[in-house]
């Protein structure tokens, strides 16, 4: 937990900017796997861990921003539950390690705004969770399907614009989770080896964070099909000549995350092919970082990245014409279909549930192409944001049958040459990077990414 | 997957049970973490999987009790949506698998119920996840704080009284997660060494299921302070003296469970007061597991049990008086206040929400003594039930406390002579059983619990 002025420091320039009414902020539930007392493990809403630091379920916040006061609301447990839970603080002892001296049964909470929500306007965010979207329902009497259209733009607003500055004490704790990363992601590169089950590296990686004292980020992609971008399917046994892509990261326990891929082969040497492969992938990566500074467009990034890349598939005669003019028109994307990065801090995707047009475009619409859709940041850089930079080259069977069919670019595509690519699969790196005042710093100790490096840590398995 | 023969076959039995009206069941969604793409493991709702065996997120059925009719509804994928999940079966083709013909869209379901649900019954079963409240308050109607009211009983009772009874295929399954959850604590017995955490302990376990492709079928308990009985807190380090319990268990890529407990002395040697307390715990265990036949009703095994700990404690000094009496008027509750075991299949607590009163006492309620209130499992065993056994002595300061000043059960209790065992923690062991015609047969390979055996795995570690 930071100290209790930061979490004070915090609030109130969140008050400031929203100006008036009651801001109402949900923490998360205990989550039921098959039923209700079997949960999964506790997450903490990022934003009101942001705000509160407490890490406890079935809490809500409400700040008024008018009078200044802040309670948090929740119920206290009994000495039945300790026979259960062990000895637990109270609410009231919780609430003032983060400065706040209000505390109340949720039953007042609804009566407070019972008293209030008639004449003045109660701000919450876009609610997710299911069991939050009830009380919603249940406290303002706004229906499910209806919340969407009444969450406070004002304190979306004023979220992301704390939330995407990182302070010098968040990095630091960037920096711990992109360290046990690196750890999963070397001991994925030892482990990727002919046998091996996409099961038990995903087991083995997810002990190194859980065993940190944490979990996972997101759930763990380890999979020889790098061609699926969010492929979760762990059932395949890795076999000599495929590529073993992992997309994983470490939580710490108070909320920070890590967010990193590599691709390693799993005969321990990349055949040619793949290395003509890797190497695009790996310049278009390493032509973005060098981009990486205050005032430069992500969007611009990413179109850098899309043209490195289609020179390089140029190269190889699996794309051709103006690349300038196939980037224009979404060439690219049959190959790189997603974006080069995304936010990160307390959420892997940080605060994706509040609006990537707020979040990662400064409140401007995202693109509708294909492709370009998917980027998740396009904004100007700015001193103290984190972003992970990931670009990747996948052969898609389906989506190239699907182009194919329908010529869809066939002034940038080679679909004949492209055959010889059909069971390819794919690959990608990631880094996660901190924006400085004249640049970037990397996050995390370096992880093995030249063709040298990764053939070498696969070495160390042996 | 079970054979087509066996879906149809169930589906059969619930629709003759049920006798008339609409059955709706509601499969699990995909279920966020911190926003709504980042999402959990997903695990299938277990009467979806036992009727349907469908593991797909997002999916409803209706069963027509009348006509026989049977649709499964859910949003087929798109090549777009291929690109991020890979490519994904039809519903209709998964539907086929498992003996049904009519499937459409979710959008569909709604038409159908707003066609059937105003002069027809529709049963559901009690909903644990929000989403689902959402749904059943969207469909029907039902605002998620009076759907408790409204649940089937008919349809409760018709479900339970298929899921109850374990049929030799589904006993193979449950042999196979219990083996895996052997291995898991067998593991835990050789790294419980002074130093080592248990974070470290839960995360090494944690490998063992998710490598052998499945999960956890609940979340790890792995503490030096065992006193807790849900102690999910792993934040400690073990040291010389203390008692380690484990309780975990695999779940297999099906669905089924297994679930047991150890306990292990971190130095590698109970101490003589530890072993005092083990033995009285494990003779109960035993005593529990040699009543185990059909007609023994659970409860009387339970008391049995707390009688044999009465007993133990006596020669000890920490109770007294008559033990009988004691028993009865629950002073046993101090040091076992929970139930002797529970019914286990696709969940852990086997159909736990769909109560405890059905599922576990032949729809008779349950007593309401602090302790026996508890007991999940009272009814008279019969033949193919699957269970666990799992008394367990706790030293829990609050408690003690509370009882203390209270004075409460001082004709049982020996609170001075209590006074040396305040900080002992707690232990219990826990074994799987399926019930036979004649009596009981154990899930799984055996388990080290006699002392020479749990010291003889912990020596392994070294």
């Amino acid at each position: 937990m930071f100290s209790k002025e930061t979490y004070i420091k915090r609030r109130k320039l969140l008050k400031e900017t929203v100006g008036n009414g009651l801001i109402l902020l949900f923490g998360n539930d205990e989550n039921p796997m098959n039923y209700t007392d079997n949960t999964y493990h506790f997450r903490q809403d990022s934003t009101f861990l942001y705000f509160f630091g407490i890490n406890r379920p079935s809490l809500a916040a409400i700040i008024d921003c008018d009078s200044g006061e802040e309670w948090i609301f929740g119920n206290d447990f009994t000495v039945e539950d300790f026979v259960w839970m062990g000895p637990q603080p109270t609410i009231a002892s919780l609430a003032s390690e983060v400065g706040i001296t209000k505390t109340d049964a949720i039953y007042n909470l609804t009566k407070l705004l019972d008293k209030h929500s008639k004449e003045r306007k109660v701000h919450f965010l876009p609610p997710y969770r299911g069991d939050n979207k009830i009380k919603l329902f249940e406290w303002l009497g706004i229906a499910p399907n209806e919340q969407a259209k009444k969450v406070s733009i004002a304190l979306i607003n004023a979220v992301v614009n704390q939330r995407n500055y990182k302070t010098p004490e968040e990095v630091s704790l960037l920096h711990k989770a992109v360290d046990i990363s690196v750890d999963m992601h070397k001991l994925a590169m030892r482990m990727a080896k002919p046998g091996v089950t996409e099961a038990q590296i995903a087991a083995a990686v997810q002990e190194v964070a859980v065993g940190a004292g944490g979990q996972t980020s997101f759930p763990i992609i380890a999979t020889i099909n790098g061609q699926t971008l969010h492929n979760h399917y762990h059932g395949n046994t890795l076999k000599e000549g495929d590529l073993f892509l992992m997309d994983a990261g470490a939580e710490i326990p108070m909320g920070y995350c890590g967010d990193l891929s590599s691709t390693v082969p799993v005969s321990g040497k990349f055949t040619s092919k793949q290395k003509d492969i890797y190497n695009i992938c790996l310049e278009s990566h390493n032509a973005a970082i060098e981009m990486l500074k205050p005032g430069v467009a992500f969007k611009d990034i990413h179109l850098n990245s899309a043209r490195t890349i289609v020179e390089g598939l140029k190269d190889l005669g699996i794309m051709k014409g103006n690349v300038e003019d196939a980037v224009a028109n979404g060439a690219h994307a049959l190959f790189f279909p997603c974006g080069l990065g995304h936010m990160m801090g307390l959420d892997v995707h940080d605060m994706e549930d509040l609006g990537e047009m707020y979040v990662g475009y400064g409140g401007n619409p995202k693109s509708t192409q294909f492709g370009l859709k998917s980027l998740r940041l396009g904004r100007k850089l700015e001193k103290d944001f984190v972003l992970t930079i990931e670009p990747g080259i996948y052969f898609i069977p389906e989506l190239i049958n699907q182009w194919s069919a329908t010529n869809h670019n066939a002034d940038y595509i080679n679909f004949k040459k492209l055959k010889e690519y059909h069971s390819f699969s794919g690959l990608r790196n990631e880094e996660d990077f901190l924006i400085t005042e004249t640049g970037y710093q990397l996050l995390g100790k370096p992880k093995p990414k030249s063709i040298k490096d990764v053939e070498a840590e696969w070495t160390k398995g042996l």
